[in-house]
């Protein structure tokens, strides 16, 4: 078949980066690996999609109630829905081994729709994957190898906002609905949902709540779990829907029960969302650290005595180096801020590995302004510098663009991959630095100059998220074997050392052993038990989280 | 049998009130309803309670592994362990309409207790209740009228803090703990959970976990399921624990399951829970409206725009008029402040029927004194009257002790009773209305001259809880009719109104009606397949929050 080349990139096609866009990143790898980067891995001309065994006649035969736009079996979407946007995913496509396609794809536009679809697939032993913006990167969508039918759900174009309470600050959006189309929603009217992980174009309030999504600024307006107030969630065996409060002592939230349960319990077809009001100003705060540890003692006791920036990130010596060679420019950010700052004055005074702090105040009361100063009398008293608050502007621009870097690295045959993890601020120095002795001792990531670099990006009072970046040439004919060997490492380290194995990705296929590792017998017994009162047929994304066949 | 005249009181016996403490309050009532308040109403001097069908013999017997210390069939505690101190509890030992007694009452004193004794109750079909503090006002622990067996397991032997985490701000509790113990263990390190519900000093962390409490600082806080990290639950089919993160995107947070379940799914032994830093210091600002509606603004406007008072309470105009009435003295609180300013200077703008704000205030940082301005300016813009701060110092002394009133009310023959729910913003207005108006057309409560009152004392971004007072003579000899009248009436009310049945004290035997009216027939059958999978004999609070049998 025919492709067009575009179609495994990250969101949309016309803003692809290229890593020659940014010269100094390219010096700095090329010296580091002794490697001449090039432009030369390529996608296949072709793919061996097998022949769609469900045809336009089977879907008119057992879904009179859709429309024909509501299918599809073409070969081009049955190749686009068999992978969602994970490192391991863009290699299946590069490296040809995709195995599994759906058989097809359908496009509910309304609750009538679903309830039809869900009736017909239990009643024909069809699959059904719940897919939002196609933005996961853990493997969630995966088909399994499967010689029974699998149903893609496209959930898109159910993307109506139903409902704004402007008093009460709440919002009900259908589920398919993309992150910007809502902001959009509310922008106009003043509000903001505040939710904006950096997959916010191309993903969707429903993929936020099945996977447990954070947003850049959780800082301020929570996870997504802290945001949802109601659920609307249609399963095998019926709907089930609750009233809502805004806090109540009515018994139990069975509703909770559906965040994060990654489509294999029902499909969240509406939500009604907590909502705010859009602040009138933000402030950036920018510090430089002497080291991690400074750093995030500082946000500790920030957010432990009630400041609570909307972003929080810190950045590790590592990633601080990176950033400031993202630069596209001499004159930039990297050349007259950091790094001249750093090299004049700080070297001898011991940064010379500094951490770059980078905040984001949202200004609606005047006492806002105060937190501000409180923030920064605090990052002094952990010995940091303040920067001129315009190093973020950097960032801030990128801030949803990051993954089209990834995909021209890949192009370059880099392996580029991220993980994620959280755990308690007692826990915190000790699992950033066994991670890393973790790939030092059980890979040849450090042998081979592989660059990791660390993030703090959400601070809760308990603890905080640390986001690893790994970037190393890629081994020829070995790709797949060499991202599996550093995932390995990576997530064994991170369970063995406390972290959870995600804390905003979600579990999918790639982190499924970690998850099930830490469930106990009786919990994986009543989840099997709620799914098999909800889903009897194992019907839905089967396979995923825990194994309800076992039961 | 003989009894302790003081069983059934609140509390310590030795703080118990009188009304004749409150002359003000006195003449008020007796001007208003034509009466002369007497304190004559007593309890019986016998209570009829059946001979205990569970032996010492019996016990020494299915309960091996347990001290004679943990057991108790004596008639004195099967008496006290009948009720806890709902009005509708204290009328029935008044009435000596007591029905139903436990048999038994267990003392566990570890893990290894409970399990030994679920494992003997599943197999012999004896009935488990699980006890706090006995503080319950929905009837949670009520024995049915039922042929089985009925033990209680009074949790507060299990009642050591065993882990502290300062650094992460993690304490670990035995659920049995009291308040006041719980927080000794943290001031005394700089710490506080910050749970402070009326009940406080005579209810238990379990309890508060299990009925989903609300404390008086819940604006700081929040309510306990915010600060519920991670729960030990035993069930009979076995032990349920997770790990536990700050945050996560790890699949589903079965563990939830547990909050608001009442006792009825498993024993919550211990909890991890987020602690906070004691604030350096308090401040009270307090504001007089013209009326609720402009109270409930400002507050509305203050919570959604980030400024959070520890505690925030506003009183409607009949509160307020109460609240100045309960000082001791002339002198006092009520004289020289509220009565006297309002009437030299407000009555003639129209402040005749003022309400009051009162708000306590945390202070960590300086940019907290910051929010005390701000929220001043915020009571000034919806035409409030900043009064001194002094005024909250009648309320905060008595802020644990009012229960105690409640007694010597009832010993007056009075009906006094308290109904708590929690709406959206934009329905709160209604729903304040509503239930007054209810009570005037469904019953006799206003023609008989009750008094209704009612204040805001949680406010969310979304919403806010309104809890009612009422207070009117007995009906004699038509005390528990009429108590159900208006029960019922109110609880109509704020189901058909949009209220939920309850925001912090729970759903109990007294209010599962309205609870169950609003649960879909699928989320019974979801519960009810939960409560079969961890309690397959139903023996754990049988009959309370659904109807486990109907599976």
């Amino acid at each position: 078949m025919m492709n067009n080349d575009n179609w495994w990139r990250w969101g949309n096609p016309n803003e692809a980066q290229n890593l020659k866009d940014y010269p100094k990143l390219i010096d700095h790898f090329e010296e580091l690996w002794s490697i001449k980067l090039k432009n030369n891995f390529k996608i296949p001309d072709k793919f061996e999609i097998p022949l769609p065994s469900f045809t336009l006649e089977d879907f008119k035969s057992i879904f009179p109630k859709l429309k024909e736009d509501q299918f599809s079996n073409s070969n081009e979407d049955r190749l686009k829905y068999s992978i969602a946007r994970s490192y391991h995913d863009i290699l299946k496509v590069f490296k040809n081994t995709i195995r599994s396609y759906p058989d097809f794809i359908l496009f509910p536009k309304s609750e009538e729709d679903i309830k039809h679809i869900l009736n017909t697939c239990n009643n024909n032993n069809i699959k059904l994957i719940t897919y939002g913006g196609g933005s996961n990167v853990t493997g969630a969508t995966d088909c399994d190898n499967s010689h029974e039918k699998i149903a893609m759900l496209n959930m898109t174009r159910m993307n109506a906002m139903s409902a704004l309470d402007d008093e009460s600050l709440t919002a009900t959006f259908q589920a398919g609905i993309y992150g910007p189309e809502l902001e959009k929603h509310l922008n106009g009217k003043g509000y903001t949902l505040g939710h904006f992980p950096q997959s916010f174009e191309f993903s969707t309030l429903g993929g936020w709540i099945a996977t447990r999504s954070a947003g850049q600024e959780s800082g301020l307006y929570g996870k997504i779990e802290d945001m949802v107030l109601r659920l609307k969630v249609l399963c095998p065996s019926g709907s089930l829907e609750h009233q809502d409060f805004p806090k109540h002592a009515s018994g139990i939230d069975f509703h909770s029960l559906f965040i994060g349960s990654e489509g294999t319990l029902g499909i969240i077809t509406s939500a009604k969302m907590k909502i705010s009001k859009l602040p009138g100003s933000y402030n950036w705060t920018v510090a430089l650290f002497k080291d991690f540890q400074h750093g995030s003692l500082a946000i500790k006791e920030m957010v432990q005595n009630g400041i609570h920036a909307s972003i929080t990130r810190l950045s590790d010596a590592e990633e601080t180096k990176i950033l400031s060679l993202m630069s596209h420019s001499e004159k930039s950010f990297a050349k007259t801020q950091i790094e001249k700052w750093v090299k004049a004055r700080l070297i001898k005074k011991g940064y010379d590995r500094p951490c770059l702090l980078m905040m984001r105040f949202a200004i609606k009361q005047p006492s806002d302004k105060m937190q501000i100063t409180d923030a920064k009398a605090i990052c002094k008293k952990h010995n940091a510098k303040i920067l001129p608050s315009n190093i973020s502007s950097t960032w801030e621009k990128k801030r949803f663009s990051l993954p089209y870097l990834r995909d021209t690295m890949i192009e370059h045959r880099l392996l580029i991959d991220t993980f994620e993890t959280v755990t308690y601020w007692s826990n915190l120095n000790d699992l950033y630095n066994g991670i890393r002795k973790a790939l030092a001792e059980r890979s040849d990531f450090f042998e081979k100059k592989g660059l990791l670099f660390c993030h703090i990006s959400h601070a809760y009072e308990t603890g905080a998220s640390l986001y690893f970046s790994m970037i190393v040439p890629q081994e020829k004919n070995q790709e797949l074997e060499q991202w599996k060997q550093y995932k390995t490492v990576v997530s064994d380290a991170i369970s063995e050392l406390g972290g959870a194995i995600s804390h905003h990705h979600g579990v999918g296929k790639d982190h499924q052993q970690w998850y099930l590792q830490k469930l106990s017998l009786n919990a994986q017994k009543l989840l099997q038990t709620i799914k098999h009162e909800l889903d009897p047929k194992n019907i839905l994304n089967p396979g995923k989280l825990f194994d309800a066949t076992k039961r």
